[in-house]
This record gives structure tokens, C-alpha cells and sequence, in this order.
């Protein structure tokens, strides 16, 4: 292990977010918001100072590349400091009186959640509400991905920490060198948020409300500026161009990469994808029928609330149109499943995810298989090719340790004299990035009721579900520290 | 597949049940029930005539022993049979007037599952309640077992059929020969319940009530024959004498047999072992804790509902001494937790087991050093014995589909308009055999107000979880029916 190339590399990513934050301090400016500028400037100083100083110190400790430790120590660490930072503004600027809520939202934020604690928001100070949503859209494609975007100084090392960025079970290389195929990404990424925005202002929404909406779905965040999230605009337009992004947002950014190079190929034969469009289409069909029945007069009406709150769930991006839990125990049901299910690898969104589902599912019935002819070999396919035994005994530990930390989360939360579905879909939406749940989580309330200990718990179960685990567990075993 | 001989083992099945039925008869006729003894005698007598005919016919079909497909189609269409078989008398007697409800109430009890759609139960004729008890008996060391034991004509195929019914990860022999095992077993068994039946007794019961809890007892069943479960007694000796034995009845029944013959080596390096009883202690104690402080003055009275109501739902046992329901939530998340683990490997107990539990936490920890060390090899112990990687990926595909079903279940109970907790604890107190959930299937409640369909669905979630999944599925992929 190397503490010091940890501590630098966490020093660029934190210069990182500081040049961001300038940005908030320019929508600041142009709004006339001169009471919030300190609550940027100031972190932004003592960073810039700290940082800075600690990198000229050490500039000449050689260009030893990170490990393999060292790159688990420098995302758990770098997205836990990053949410610490981006904390500060709501803090600083008494938006959010406490640290630990501040802490909370901008943790949420990074994570692209979308809880929150805030319970009035339309009235805050734009360039808060902004920066806000800006944390979603940095840790949607991801600050390590951005950092090995910007820095190539990386070099070999870079891909070790994408990897324990996103540790999923496939990181498709989409050109040889890390560092290009990160900037590609972020490029893909900056194209949809503009064509989004520019589609949400052709609604009729303004600049800024466009372009949080826009932070809050491609990233699968969820964050609004509204008290009422999208339900807000009551818009049937508005609905689907963010469904439409929704969904977009939470297939592999790969695959766009492939289709915008005109490899189509690989769309129709991706296992992961089919799955994906398939539950979307199902859900939705059933909920929208479901709704025509005993809620909307119109299946128009009830076919746009269905689509856009099965893509709100499943893509773990959070945004309400209507208070789901008015809706049929049914269409509930269905909602509380897809939590369990998440968006594609590779993508924005978050969950079990639904590559995990299939190859899990595919491999139960192997299992079933093998007990009729115990001794034939049956090689497990996705997307046409056979996948290691190794992978899907990742997969299948990932999946006990998701639904064990849920339990336990669950059970943390239900000592704050919560109810317990309430506290399970409390764990269930930060752990998997949701957002909101049922009960006293659900989609018109927040999570601002919690005690002080319940949100830390809450804190680091987004943090885990967003690193996919492994990456933050693996500094709790012993094994890690030992020499 | 040789259907005439599955069907053969079915019909010797059926007709030990019938021999069975024939001891409530006896209790009919000593409380002079005379109403209800057509209600056994008529299926008893048409059984007898058709499956009778059935062996005579067939005698001369051969001595082939059953196949492996044969096993899961004998134990799958055997227990199904049973049940049809063992609902005739709350049928026929009138007792329960619906088919699709007694048929509930039978599988129920077969599967020692325990949920009731009787909502007045003191006032049913005491045959009655014996039967529906005994069902838990027999279901509880299993009526293929049963079947083994009593017919050594079964030969070698013994051994698959008893695999079929109880395919968890060890099925450890005892003695060379399965028919014996088997016999041993179920000796373990007998004693178990004489002697608890006697202690009950001693506490105050009558013979029928301390005989028909014993068999709730060790069955891990939980069928009562009062109103309000074991409560009724509001007796610590009862209360402790009924804590005790069920948390004998879900450990493994060989290591009661190692115990027995003096083996008590086995007993202190039992990984299995040692988790269930750490998982029992800390939560009682972790309860008991919370209920002195919030509910109950005296810390043994805490200590006493506490330990009753974590064995009852730790075993699957499903009795209640207490509306656990108006408990502090941190109380109710410990009892959700209970519910995912289950009984030992080879007890009575329904749910995932604690073998299972243990194996995928040693290996999702296994996942993180491999993430250390990505070539070194670190072995899964269990027992001081290494787990080989095919057993680890059968149980990984357990849980996964155990939980996917779960998710399911909890969809097809919404359909009846239940709300969501209600419907996630009714499917897994089914599909765990427990019994009792949260909600409108909590311990002061029952199953009676469901619609028939989802009575099914619940019914087939209770055999699919006492035949541990796969027994049952494999029946459904299009593989088992081939040539």
C-alpha cells in the first residue's frame, strides 16, 4: 500500500470538484444569490490551500503507479471525501443547519440516489439547488471515471480504479487506453444531458430548471428543485422526454458508444438489454392496465404515469409523478420489486443491476439441470458468450451480501421506532440508489425525520450500493491492513 | 421416467396415511365424535379401494428401482397427493366447507407451515384437531422418509427419494443402509415427542393438548388447538418446556443421534451448530433487552416471551405466546431477520437454513480476499471440512431463486389488494413454513379472508419450500419431460 499516491490522486479529484464548484458560484453570481458565494468560496480556499500545499510537498515522491489496494483506498476514500466537500454549501450557507443532513444530501447526491432530507426546496437559493443537482451529474458517470478522464497522468493504473468504481461483472474496454475510453464516455454523457436539456426548455421549462431535471435523469439521481419533484410541471411532454431519458440512462454507456459508432450489432444480441427493455415494457404494461381500471379514465393518462414512475424505479433514478403509494397494493408491488432489480451495468443507474439478475437466474436453472443429468456440462451464455465459473460466484456473493446489508440496514433503521416496511425500503432505496420508498420514505415525503445515526447509516449504504460493495468491504477485512 | 412405479411408491404413501388416519378415528370414537368418523372412514375406504385395485393390477410390473427423475416426481406428486388425501376430513366433516381451504389447511399442516384459515378453533371436534396436528407430525420428519422406513422393499432408490425431499446440502448417513437411517431417525423423533408430551402434561396439560402441541413442537409445525396459540396457557414451565424442544427440534436430527451414541465430538465443530445458537441467543437476548425497557417490568418475564417468540420463528415453528405485532419495531426488524434464516440442515425446520447462511457469508468474504489476493486460493471450510465449489453453487442458486420466488409470491398476494408487508410476510411464512407474518397475517391472525387463488399460490409456495425449491421447479423445465 502507498498512502501517499492515495492521498494525491484524492488531491486532484478534490481540485476537481473545486473548479465545479466555481460554476455554482457563477450561477450565484448571475442570480444575485452574493449571501450563498462564501459557502463556495470558502471550501474552494481552504481546499485549493490544503491540497495544493500537500501536493507541492510531496511532488517529488516519485510516479510510482497505484496498486491494487491502493485503488479500493482511493475510491471508498475519494467518495467519501468528495460528499464531505460537497456538503460544505449547504452547511456553510445555513441551508442545511445540521452537518450530518448536509452531509446526508450531498452523500445522496454523489451517490445519484436522490433522498433527501430537505422538506422545502423550491424557495431555496438557486445556485444551492444547482450545485445540488451538479453532485448527481458528477457522480453519475462517476468522479473517477471524470478524474481519469482529465488526468492521463494515470496511465496503467487508471484502469484499477475505474474498475473499483464500477467493480461490475463486465468493464467493457471500448478503446485500449482507460483514460480515452473515459473521456468518450463523459463525451456520450455531455451530449445526452444537452440534448435532454434542450428538449426539457423546448417544454417550456427555464435554463435551470431544464438542466437540474436533466443532472437528476441522466444520472439517475432524482434530486428536483421542486417541493412535488416533475409531478410539478404536470406536463404529459415533459413526462416523457424524462421517461425517455430515464430509460436511455439506465442502459450501458457502451452500448450508445457502439450505436453512435453504428455498431448495431451488438444491441440486438446483448442479453443484459433484452432483460432490461422486457421488465420495463412488462411493468409497465401491467401497471398502466392496472391504473385504466381503478384510477385514470384514460389508458393515455394512465400508460404515462405507469411509464414514467416503472422508469423512475427501475432505473433507480427516483423522480415522482404521482404518489404511488394512492395506487393499487398491485402496481406497489410491482415498484417494490423492481427496487430489487436496478438498471443495466455500466450505466448510470444503480441496484442489484439487472446483468446479476439474469446470469443469477440463468444459473438457478443450470442448477436444476444438472440435477436431471448430473453429469452433462452446461456452459452458462450471456450475450452469446459462455461466462466463468468465477464471475458468477462474484455475482452470487455480491447478491447474498446485498440482500444481508439490506436486512441489517433494515434493522438499523427500525431502532429509530420506524415501521417496518418503512425501514426496509428505507435501506432498500439508499442501498440500491433509489431514492424514495414506502411509508415514511415514500415518494411525497423525505427522510428529514431520521435520527442523527440512522442517516450516518444511511450515508454509508449509499455510498456501499454505489461502489457495488466489494469496494468498501474490502477495507473492513483484516487481510486489507496486513502487510 | 416409469410413471407405474412412481405411481406405485405414491399409492404405498397414500395407504401409510391412511393407517394414520385411522388412530383419529380413535380419538372420534373415545370422545364419542361419532359425527365426524365417516369424514376418515370414507377416504380411508375409498384410498384403500383404488389404490388397492392399483397394486394388484400393477404386481407383476417388476422389481426396476426408481430413477432419478422418478424420486422428484414420487416426493413432488407424493406430498401434493397427501394433502389432497389429508383435507378430506376438515371437508368432509364440515369443519372447514371449502375444498380449496381444507386443501390450505392440509399442506399446511404436511409442511409444518402452521397458517390457519380456521378462525374459531377451541370448539372443532377433537379428532379433528388431532388430525390436523398429526399432519404436522408427519410432515415434520418427512412422509418419504416415513414411507422408507416402513418399506425396506425400496431398496438402493431409497436414498434419491429421501435426497428429493430434503435436498440440502448434507444428508448425512448414518448407517450404510438408508432404510435404517431412516428408522433411527424417526425413533429420535418418537422419543422426542413422548418425552415432551409427558412434560407438558406435567405442566398441567391434558394428554390431547399436550399431545397436539408436542407435534407442533417437534415438527416445527405450530398448529394450536386453542384460540390464541400457546398463550392460552399463560404458563412459564409450559412456555420454557415448548422454547426448549423447539429449539432442539431445528437442529439436526443426526447430531441428536451422534449425541445419543456418545459422539459429542461432532457437536463442538459443527459450524452449523454454533451459528444457530449464536443467532438464538443474541436475538432473544437483544430482545428480551428492548422488552424489559419498553414493555415487560421483570427481566424473566422479557426473557421468557423473548426466547419463546425467537425460537418460534428462528425454528419456523410458528406458535405464539405474545402479539409480537404491538412489540417495539427494533423487536419486530430482529423477528423479519429470523424469518430469512430458518432451522438447521436435517431438522424439522422450514426456511433457508443456517447452513446455507453461513456458506455464502464465508464465501461473499472469500469474494474480498480474492479481491486482495486474486491468485491465491482460499478454501471454504465448513465443520473443518472444505466445501467444494459445486455445492457452494447449489446454494447460491437456492437463495437466488429462494428470493426471486419470495419477490413473486409477494406480487401474486398484492393481487388480493393486500398491502405490501402483509403480502412480503405472508410469502415468506409460507415459503419459510413458518406460519405467522406481519400485517393481516400477524400472530393474532389468519389466512382465512384470501381469495381462493391466492390460498393456491400459498399452498404451492409451502410445498416448493419443504422440497427446498428445486425438487419441485425441476418439474417445470421442459428437460425433465424429455426422453
Amino acid at each position: 500500500m502507498n498512502p501517499k499516491i492515495v492521498l494525491r490522486i484524492i488531491s486532484y479529484l478534490l481540485l476537481i470538484l473545486c473548479a465545479f464548484m466555481l460554476t455554482a458560484v457563477a450561477v450565484a453570481l448571475y442570480f444575485r444569490e452574493f449571501a450563498v458565494v462564501p459557502a463556495f468560496m470558502v471550501p474552494v480556499a481552504l481546499t485549493v490551500v490544503i491540497v495544493g500545499l500537500f501536493l507541492l510537498v510531496t511532488r517529488n515522491s516519485g510516479r510510482s503507479q497505484p496498486s491494487f489496494k491502493d485503488g479500493f483506498l482511493f475510491v471508498s476514500g475519494g467518495w467519501a471525501l468528495a460528499a464531505a466537500l460537497g456538503a460544505l454549501p449547504f452547511y456553510l450557507s445555513g441551508t442545511i443547519p445540521s452537518y450530518c443532513d448536509a452531509y446526508f444530501e450531498s452523500i445522496s447526491g454523489f451517490t445519484t440516489t436522490g433522498a433527501s432530507i430537505l422538506t422545502e426546496i423550491q424557495s431555496l437559493p438557486r445556485a444551492i439547488l444547482f450545485w445540488r443537482s451538479l453532485t448527481h451529474w458528477l457522480g453519475g458517470m462517476g468522479i473517477v471515471v471524470l478524474t481519469v478522464a482529465i488526468l492521463p497522468l494515470l496511465g496503467v493504473g487508471g484502469l484499477q480504479l475505474v474498475k473499483a468504481e464500477a467493480p461490475g461483472p463486465t468493464v467493457d474496454k471500448i478503446t485500449p487506453r482507460i483514460a480515452e475510453t473515459a473521456k468518450y464516455l463523459w463525451y456520450i454523457y455531455l451530449g445526452m444531458t444537452i440534448v435532454e436539456t434542450l428538449l426539457l426548455m423546448g417544454g417550456g421549462m427555464g435554463f435551470l430548471d431544464a438542466l437540474t431535471h436533466t443532472f437528476g435523469t441522466v444520472a439517475t439521481g432524482g434530486f428536483s428543485t421542486m417541493n412535488i419533484s416533475v409531478a410539478h410541471f404536470d406536463s404529459a411532454y415533459i413526462d416523457w422526454v424524462i421517461t425517455f431519458f430515464m430509460v436511455i440512462a439506465g442502459m450501458n454507456f457502451v452500448l450508445h458508444f457502439r450505436l453512435l459508432t453504428g455498431n448495431l450489432q451488438n444491441l440486438f444480441v446483448n442479453t443484459e438489454l433484452k432483460a432490461y427493455l422486457l421488465i420495463f415494457f412488462t411493468a409497465t404494461l401491467m401497471i398502466a392496465g392496472k391504473l385504466h381500471l381503478e384510477v385514470y379514465q384514460s389508458f393515455t393518462e394512465a400508460l404515462r404515469y405507469s411509464a414514467f414512475q416503472v422508469a423512475s424505479i427501475l432505473t433507480t433514478t427516483g423522480f415522482a409523478t404521482a404518489d404511488y403509494e394512492k395506487w393499487p397494493y398491485m402496481a406497489q408491488a410491482i415498484l417494490l420489486l423492481l427496487m430489487f432489480v436496478g438498471g443495466c451495468s455500466g450505466s448510470t443507474g444503480g441496484g442489484i443491476k439487472v446483468i446479476r439478475i439474469v446470469t443469477l437466474f440463468k444459473q438457478a436453472v443450470n442448477e436444476m439441470k444438472y440435477l436431471i443429468h448430473p453429469k452433462a456440462v452446461f456452459p452458462l451464455r450471456f450475450s452469446g458468450q459462455v461466462v466463468g465459473k468465477t464471475i458468477v460466484y462474484a455475482i452470487s456473493g455480491f447478491f447474498f451480501l446485498y440482500i444481508t446489508i439490506l436486512l441489517l440496514v433494515t434493522f438499523a433503521v427500525s431502532l429509530a421506532g420506524v415501521d417496518l416496511l418503512s425501514a426496509l425500503t428505507a435501506a432498500l432505496a439508499t442501498l440500491g440508489n433509489i431514492g424514495p420508498g414506502f411509508g415514511v420514505v415514500g415518494p411525497t415525503k423525505n427522510y428529514a425525520h431520521f435520527p442523527d445515526f440512522v442517516k450516518w447509516v444511511l450515508s454509508f449504504a449509499m455510498m456501499a450500493g454505489r461502489l457495488e460493495l466489494y469496494t468498501v468491504f474490502v477495507l473492513f477485512t483484516p487481510m486489507f491492513w496486513r502487510r
